[in-house]
């Protein structure tokens, strides 16, 4: 019996975009999720590209903004795009954008009130792939890619399992969120004081333990113009952080470009190409 | 003294997606739009794509979600978006999506409480291109599309101001307006018993009196799964128009798809050609 009900679904260059929900036993809630299935996937199991949003984000925004589905159509790549948090009203909230639903920093929350549903990590590391792997025309392989605080949930949850991914990016990523407003303040309230915990979410840190003899491909795009690049980004500290580790990784700067979905749009297809090269 | 202010801006594929807001002396409003300028605008004046937009839409739905800045910036084609009808507190408006405030038709209304500030036609037509060709470096060449209510504005603009546009084209347009309940409320409020009125405001009238011998460029897609073909897009009409008429329309009937962006999105990048190829 099907784990997932179907809320909405679209033909969309000649693939099909819809949503779905389940229950998650990880988050204890009912979540939604959208799948890309190019229309390759009729004939043949195709390779999975997760995106991980940003803060406030649900799984419709990137599927609305980037144009993703053109190129993905193209390489045969599907797409799934999980909520950013738990959801519901049992779940724990706050009246800030940068901590509760919307804000769930692909982590395990150790801290009341957030441990019961916030354990986003789990969830997309494990549960959401075992899902997709049942219910659809998908094979194994995966990569993953994401924006803001899901550009550091890709990074960290691709440098934690290098051997279940083919290859991570990020666009405008929050690459040091141990050392930022952010971070600190969302893994103080999730993470507790052990600092230990949040050194495992921070991916400059984990890039420090990584073994650079075999590196996972990597590729992150920043926009000079990002109005959070100084305070809460920081691309720098992972270059160099990769560059002290001898680990490969590609850097674009992109001048004039800002933090929003219009700068993802002017180069996900590039992104695309770049997991399709180690999808297939 | 520019006429216009900027709302916001954004870098995007090489180009500039902005908003703007200006007074509008037809529609007797403050009104916003959207212009997406492609990188060529920095070295020349280019021609503009004009895109009306459907029920309940504002300048920002076509920007934000039919991934049309992409091949816009590789064909050199300015894009202008403006809002579905006057708006503000002082402007009539009714509870319905179908009439009043985010439902202008694209038409002169004559009746009350409506005149005061629907007149969309004459904005669209005349005040609209005057602001952008003082404002922006375009050119005088034009070319307009659209979508549902917007796919009739289109072709009523370009089907009554033929020497104003290099080409028209529509996504699941209104064909038939007079005949649909869509079409029948809005000008019976909006233009009252004068059914020669209406005619002037419904594509397939205005083609069976069009000039078959210069014919306008014209395209339409339309969805053979959208939930509106059969009671309110009758596309079957035009077709049926232009046979009577001789005059030459290309009509494309996609499979499977329906009336979302998602369809607008998997052809844009078609119409956008069309559009170029007789733009420049």
């Amino acid at each position: 019996m099907s784990q997932i009900e179907l809320v909405s679904e679209f033909k969309c260059f000649e693939g099909r975009q819809a949503h779905y929900k389940h229950q998650s036993k990880h988050l204890n809630c009912s979540m939604r999720f959208g799948i890309f299935l190019p229309p390759q996937a009729e004939v043949a199991r195709v390779p999975v590209l997760y995106w991980l949003s940003g803060l406030t984000c649900t799984d419709e925004n990137f599927v609305q903004k980037a144009g993703a589905q053109r190129m993905a159509a193209e390489l045969g790549v599907a797409i799934v795009t999980p909520d950013t948090s738990p959801r519901g009203e049992n779940v724990a909230d706050d009246p800030n954008y940068d901590l509760g639903q919307g804000a769930g920093f692909y982590l395990n929350a150790t801290q009341e009130p957030w441990k019961a549903h916030y354990r986003m990590y789990d969830y997309v590391v494990e549960e959401l792939p075992e899902l997709i792997e049942a219910e659809f025309k998908v094979n194994k392989k995966r990569s993953v890619c994401g924006h803001s605080m899901g550009g550091m949930g890709a990074l960290v949850v691709a440098l934690r399992n290098t051997h279940r991914y083919q290859a991570v990016s990020a666009f405008s990523p929050i690459v040091n969120p141990t050392q930022v407003p952010w971070g600190d303040k969302a893994f103080s309230h999730y993470l507790g004081d052990d600092k230990s915990l949040w050194r495992l979410q921070d991916p400059c840190e984990l890039l420090s333990w990584a073994d650079a003899s075999q590196p996972l491909p990597m590729l992150i795009e920043q926009g000079s113009d990002d109005q959070f690049l100084k305070e809460q980004l920081k691309t720098d500290a992972i270059a160099l952080a990769a560059q002290k580790k001898g680990y490969p990784i590609t850097i674009n700067y992109r001048s004039g470009y800002d933090h929003s979905y219009f700068f993802i749009a002017s180069f996900i297809d590039s992104h695309l190409k770049f997991h399709a090269e180690h999808l297939y």
